[in-house]
């Protein structure tokens, strides 16, 4: 194993793995602050991502916990509709963790970078007993707008670009059995792990008229419809349509072997990162021509009430269904 | 003692101290991201600060907490010549603290923001085992430009806007006596607690074209010094005069009661957050009448030798000075 002994030595392994230029910043990283090169609005975004809280070091390898970090401020940027550009990362370091864990992170961490052009434009490094990365990313409106959430109006359709459910259902099968998990449960556990970032098809989304607003599925829709229709004037509510022929397989097995319902451990989620929003009705048969992948999940409505698949849904949960 | 139950208890205590809006933001809080106004760039920063690593809550204080994580990151601002805009605020909170804790905490933060004009502009909430506090905070630069290091050339004038030593001689008197320390060293312990910020002194600086560039005192003279110097071209040194009659009382009451060089302790020094920079020597006599307190401490050379107080200081530390 091989100690990092310094912060000089993180700052030449991060310098490894990130340039430190490019055309997002006028000044990088070295200095009290970096410059962001800017002439238009930013978004801004800053989520913590701590182990044991967020991730357990039991089943996310090194390369996962560097990928998820930065994924989840990406995704993030996505549910505005923007192009991130660039991140500052904060990194707690516990003693323990040498550089067999770091090149990966960073290897991983780098790779998502270079893949949606951000760069690494500063931030800091403390020692601490856990681990933990803190990620501030900022994006520009490449559809020429930023989404924000709600919007809608009666009559609008809820869609969802990505799953329900499948993060979930990786967790738990996680949270049971470690990585055996992933013998039964692989694209679950993937998407639990390496949640896809869904950056064009939310550009794709602001730039069409027809969108009315955006977020990311980051709590599950249990929690987020409401967030969502609460962003909206009046009493807004929701009949959504999660169909078990929608769902994926794993979805369905892992409902079955807990004899519970597939569709309200879907509508529960959390941390799919899949894009939900809202579009008037007459363009969504045009937006879904253009995002492969959009799919329509329900419709807006002036009652104040939300069905799952016919049924109430309050606050409570689903344990207070009403009949 | 008042249990803070749920996120939304935290989020009803934050927007009771910080407003969601002002013109830094064309979106507030509550939604993926928040969107920052600007039309030029911007310069940006974060910085951790943990328990038991940047502050003890034996002699820190809530409020005293709350100002110095969101000071020191103004101070990064600062620095840079900017004008401060907004942050945004990570928070890792124990279970253990209760709204007794966080009411004088944010109370404090906001006095700090309101002073200075922030905005809060979003961030992340999440427990945690040790009390830890993420920020990122932008500026813009009122000055007309922003300051980085370096770029000094050998004749320059070293400058400092604000102590050196002051606050290292507060930490090392609290760390021995705990609380009581303020009772021989109150000013001192109050620059290590609450370092007040030099926001008006950096735009002016940036305003003046006798300015070469700025930097501020996080990690003392010793290091910030040849970092300094190491981003200026070519093999710059610096002779450095600490006198004891420009040295606070308290410092050289410490020094004398350790048997310390007084000037070497303050060079050490650390998180003063004072500016320090280079100038011109033509136009720092009119840069001084324009910025009160601020005042020479060296100069720079060509010969790649740092010199305090005419002995040379080696990188191994003020054991090794060379005879």
């Amino acid at each position: 194993m091989t100690k990092l002994n310094s912060e000089q030595d993180f700052l030449t392994l991060i310098d490894k793995y990130f340039p430190s230029e490019n055309g997002h910043v006028t000044l990088g990283r070295g200095d009290d602050c970096s410059i962001l090169r800017s002439g238009t609005d930013l978004c801004i975004s800053k989520d913590l991502f701590l182990e044991d809280v967020h991730f357990r070091r039991s089943y996310f390898s090194p390369a996962d916990i560097g990928y998820k970090a930065l994924a989840v401020n990406i995704s993030d940027i996505a549910a505005m509709g923007g192009q991130p550009c660039g991140f500052a990362l904060g990194l707690i370091i516990p003693p323990s963790l040498e550089s067999e864990f770091w090149e990966p992170f960073f290897q991983s961490m780098s790779a998502l970078a270079k893949q949606h052009g951000l760069i690494l434009a500063g931030g800091d490094l403390s020692g601490g007993q856990y681990l933990g990365i803190s990620v501030t990313v900022w994006g520009e409106a490449a559809g020429g707008r930023f989404l924000s959430r709600g919007n809608a109006v009666p009559g609008d359709i809820l869609f969802l670009h990505g799953p329900a459910g499948m993060a979930r259902t990786g967790l738990l099968a996680l949270e049971e059995s470690g990585t055996k998990a992933t013998d039964f449960y692989p694209e679950c556990v993937q998407a639990h792990l390496r949640p896809p970032m869904r950056v064009a098809a939310g550009i794709k989304l602001a730039e069409s008229e027809h969108v009315k607003g955006l977020m990311d599925l980051s709590d599950g829709l249990a929690r987020d419809l409401p967030r969502f229709l609460g962003c909206c004037e009046g009493s807004l509510g929701a009949r959504i349509s999660l169909d078990e022929s929608q769902l994926h397989e794993e979805i369905i097995h892992y409902a079955e072997s807990k004899s519970i319902s597939a569709a309200e451990h879907a509508f529960l989620g959390g941390e799919d990162y899949a894009l939900f929003g809202a579009a008037s009705a007459d363009g969504f048969a045009e937006l879904k021509a253009k995002i492969p992948g959009l799919h329509q999940i329900g419709t807006i409505t002036g009652d104040n009430k939300i069905l799952l698949n016919g049924k109430e849904y309050t606050a409570g949960g689903f344990d207070h269904f009403s009949k």
